[in-house]
């Protein structure tokens, strides 16, 4: 519906960005609105798989949107274990919880390479002041980030291991489809099952084992770096997954 | 150093809300912004302990404003279980994250009888056109809202039963000092072993023992409806406190 759209800022014609197909699905955007969002991907930048680009415990530190590649946002307690609160995936905010707050709560990892633009807490209020709608839509978008958190909290609190992966891998396969890139056929997904295990609190051994379980069940095959459901319908049942708390059911705001 | 202000819809003076004292700490609010919040606590309510006020699954819901008391969100699972996603305190929003999603994805109970004020996406939208420094500061709520519900995902994934429970009992304390309602030597507390069961993942007898062993080694008891830190330091150093995520640091927008 949006189409291609013309960013006065650059001058140049741009394909419609993942935040924007993302924020479609809760805002029908308005021309002004595109030009606020477009000018929030000023300062682009590049990180490489592996290294951190935000510390747990960094101060003052700005938020990104990510345009393409994947990362994940994690905890180090004491002892050393790791628990991963989220993986973000492009048209994602990274980080947009503690621009707000004075210290990062957690680190953000690049998996893979991944292109992102800078955003600071300045940026945003700008922003929230020339569209108020636009505020309204981040916001839907920190909400079904925190929708996600909660699920994640039920997955690791009462879900068994095998339905803790089955409603982990269609959760991600909904939030791709969104952005376009997945399907209920599959997605591309370059976790390694020490990710998957740092994620849903389980070994990677376990992660192999559960893996096996639902493939050989005719579900879901994780292989070669892509995901593919053999039965959505199955293993949509088996998993209890309920997509509402994604909120992808068209625009609540015109 | 808010004091008392004039609320100039109802034309009487008034103490400063929960929620005031709390968005005082990130955000140094103006008389323009205390005058929206004012507006945004006009539909006063009432609500007795035990039925719900929002149920999982509904639709267009409001969200509300906790004026006095406390609630649960929670979530039900198919097979009965339930995990208690987070309680609510005077000052904290109820429902937020779901007034901007079509539907609910949990339910909100009252453990006590409780007052709050109810808040449309309208009201929302309103006030945040009319000041979107009142936005960021929603913004920063909801924010600190979800670094809680991490925290309880690093509870239920990585920590042991002991050190889970002394960690959520210093996140109430903290959370109860920024609104009056607690110190470093404790706080009114009513929560029953069922609930902190059902937040904590633990059972009911689990919680029973693992606050004896906290109470027998002289760090905090939990009895008549009190929580008392017998050593504040000794407890915080035991769960690996770190109230950074609370972010009470101080308005960092002046």
């Amino acid at each position: 519906m949006l189409g291609v759209w013309l960013a006065p800022k650059i001058g140049q014609r741009l394909e419609k960005t993942p935040l924007v197909r993302k924020l479609g699905a809760f805002v029908a955007l308005s021309g002004t609105e595109l030009s606020v969002l477009d000018a929030l991907h000023k300062r682009r930048r590049t990180f490489v798989a592996g290294r951190d680009l935000v510390h747990q415990g960094q101060l003052d530190q700005a938020a990104y949107i990510l345009i393409s590649g994947w990362a994940c946002s994690y905890k180090i307690l004491e002892d050393g274990q790791r628990q991963i609160v989220d993986f973000q995936i492009p048209g994602d905010f990274l980080g947009l919880r503690s621009v707000l707050l004075h210290m990062s709560d957690h680190s953000i990892e690049p998996i893979t390479d991944i292109e992102v633009t800078e955003v600071t807490v300045a940026d945003l209020l700008d922003a929230f002041s020339q569209t108020p709608r636009l505020a309204t839509a981040v916001f839907w978008a920190a909400s079904r980030d925190e929708a996600m958190v909660v699920e994640h909290l039920i997955d690791i609190g009462r879900r068994a291991a095998a339905e803790r992966m089955a409603h982990f891998l269609l959760e991600l396969g909904a939030r791709l489809s969104l952005v376009g890139l997945g399907s209920k056929a599959g997605f591309a997904c370059p976790l390694s099952q020490y990710l998957l295990a740092d994620a849903l609190g389980l070994s990677a051994v376990h992660v192999n084992r559960v893996l096996r379980t639902l493939r050989e069940s005719g579900m879901v095959t994780f292989r070669d770096g892509f995901v593919t459901f053999d039965s959505y319908s199955r293993l949509t049942e088996f998993a209890e997954f309920d997509p509402v708390y994604l909120d992808h059911t068209g625009p609540l705001l015109r």
